[in-house]
């Protein structure tokens, strides 16, 4: 336990938002708040943006009953961005930080967020300025490396989780009428976030999981796409249920590597990052959605809640808002005890009592490190999670959720003759 | 207070499912067993189809604790339909009811489902056959006459006013990288649902409602839409605000009255009623953002949440659930009256407190008529809503919602001089 500088602390929040992003900002301040050797507590608006331009706010005066409130507000208070630095940005924003004393930062994001964050410090060090840096996980993505999972993750795969199953009985429902949902979750290059639509299955155990429950198919980007299995996926499960429900993410491929549905897309973005910005379009379940009315002459409808999934904070995981406070919490707890260049982690115990502790891991290899979802967290035939996903995911939503009503009563015996 | 009929008594569910539309179901199981005059309780499978296939169900074995589940369980546990009867498959019906000796009817519906209810207690007048039928109201559209508001709808808005209300923050999180979010609603005909969204602004009394939060814009079907109005709208709120959030129906029109965005969408299917069905395409949302892309070059997405939001259970108005509830349980105590022919509607006595009671309108009135939101509830520019909408609709989702957190910190003085 090293001495810690002592000067003022900065927090920023990066990149896209989660409904328990706050939750990590509320711990971050309450913590700060009870060791000297923060100077004060500021907050960057709009992220290194707010560094850059010198845009700061004052964070040491929310009371106990505003960050309790904060941390349950989605999105991001601070305001977010995505902005990638030039290299001769670097160094205005260690001026900035001179000029404020600014001897701790913090930064709440992904993968891009944890390279900025380590380029900081390492840029420091070689410019003889000393400053603490501590990385905090966040993405509904869970696609960082050397954690368990990442804050917010829980909470938009739960919305997921409850949009699908409640859909799915909506489906069920009009079977006489529609045949086919495909709902498109966000997501381009992990299928983390799909594969937990299929977590409203589970029933009272994580071993029950009826297959005629929707989803019935789940696609995620790792495993190459093909059009002609997907249409055969459809039309056995229809033959057999009379409904499909799929849940596709947006960043599925074939095996060229070429993003389903692209072709039929114009004019679509990149971000500063240089990725394909897909969900600008008009996505891929809306071209499926076409296929499959085309193809099978069946009546499809494609939902795609987008942002609405990782800003709903009416279905947060509390499992994940308290993992959300406790990494921010832990962040100041690495910076008071001298501590910089890491990341804070979560290191899964065990699944059943499902428990987990933090870590931290070197910010140099967390940055721009993309963990994709292991293979056997997919059935053999590509298109639905197996158990040891169920396992690993359940708990993050707080599942299993609890069970919907079915009726029990036995269809009246017929007396009528019926001509049709 | 006539004696009722004898016999069995059937109830279906008919049309687009809502969350609440089950606990109509659960009050009309509920109340039914508690009147001696009813021989048994079936359920129509699949609504109407039901009946044409003589596919019924036996009701009378739930438990008080299956209908409490029940009650809160989405989408229509016994299916749903939307089959418009040939004129010759009204006496199949009543055949069926004959055999099975149903002296009562009730039909969970909307507009159409009113219609049929209607016919059927005509035809079976006709032909000398005794029954007692009556409607229960049921719509997110919240379009039928002589009832203050529609069963479903003040959930189905309740989920619409808070995914608003939270993906708004993140738009305005992320408000240097994204500008524009549009978001679709569903409601085809009447603007009800749209409006809805905007309840999420209000800000713990009616009356405060700040112009900058979001959605900005609302268009409602009921006003014609003109696509210049509408770039000029956008352009002028991004200008000031740096963000804009559009809630558009998803049956938006032009003067004309030709769809917006048709033109762009092929192979557009049609219900068994004759209505184009319009989600089923790419949607006017996709429309929208493309030309906001393209006109003003803005960042634009659209979200699509369709049917989730007649789905999603987590987001239920607990005064919708008791009302469908009571309207229910309100149908069977008219049917024990010895009642027929009427659906039940809600009236309202007082805004604040909020205050309903039962009434009962005649099915012939009801069939088929489509209240339209009043000219006062939307306001002069024709793109927002107004107080006296605010009034009626809020109590409807429980609503004011809880606040949401803002910052409250002063900016940090800049102390560098900036280059950039």
């Amino acid at each position: 336990m090293a001495k810690p500088l002592r000067g003022v602390l900065v927090v920023g929040q990066s990149g896209g938002p989660t409904p328990v992003i706050n939750a990590s900002l509320a711990g971050v301040i309450a913590e700060a708040k009870r060791h000297k050797c923060f100077t004060g507590i500021y907050g960057l608006i709009h992220g290194i943006e707010g560094a850059l331009k010198e845009e700061l706010r004052d964070l040491e005066s929310e009371t106990a009953a505003e960050l309790d409130l904060l941390a349950h507000t989605p999105a991001s208070a601070l305001g977010s961005c995505r902005y990638k630095l030039e290299e001769d940005e670097y160094e205005l924003i260690l001026d900035v930080f001179r000029t404020h004393d600014v001897r701790h930062f913090i930064y709440i994001g992904g993968n891009d967020s944890m390279d900025t964050c380590h380029r900081i410090a390492e840029l420091a060090a070689i410019s003889g300025y000393k400053i603490q840096v501590i990385g905090v996980p966040k993405t509904i993505d869970n696609d960082l490396a050397y954690t368990d999972h990442c804050p917010g993750y829980g909470s938009a795969a739960r919305f997921l989780a409850l949009a699908t199953r409640d859909t799915g009985r909506d489906l069920e429902s009009m079977a006489t009428f529609d045949d086919v949902i495909i709902l498109e979750a966000m997501g381009r290059n992990t299928g983390w976030l799909t594969a937990a639509a299929a977590l409203g299955k589970v029933q009272t155990t994580p071993a029950a999981f009826p297959e005629d429950e929707a989803p019935h198919i789940v696609y995620v980007p790792e495993i190459p796409f093909d059009e002609e299995r997907f249409l055969d996926n459809i039309a056995h499960i229809h033959a057999r249920l009379g409904r499909v429900f799929v849940v596709v993410s947006e960043g599925i491929r074939d095996k060229a590597g070429q993003f389903i549905g692209q072709h039929k897309v114009a004019d679509s973005g990149r971000d500063a990052f240089g990725h394909l910005v897909h969900s600008l379009t008009t996505g891929v379940a809306a071209y499926l959605t076409d296929i499959v009315r085309e193809e099978l002459t069946l009546q499809a409808r494609f939902l795609r809640p987008g942002l609405i999934g990782r800003a709903m904070s009416s279905c947060v995981s509390e499992t994940d808002r308290q993992e959300a406070m406790q990494v921010g919490v832990g962040a100041v707890t690495l910076l008071a005890n001298g501590q910089s260049g890491g990341m804070v982690t979560l290191e899964r115990l065990s699944d059943d009592p499902y428990r987990c502790r933090l870590s931290v891991a070197p910010l140099a290899d967390v940055a721009n490190a993309e963990k994709l979802m292991p293979r056997e967290f997919v059935n053999d035939d590509g298109n639905m999670i197996t158990q040891s996903f169920i396992e690993y995911a359940l708990p993050l939503v707080d599942g299993p959720f609890p069970l919907l009503a079915r009726l029990k009563g036995e269809q009246i015996p017929r007396r009528t003759n019926l001509q049709n």
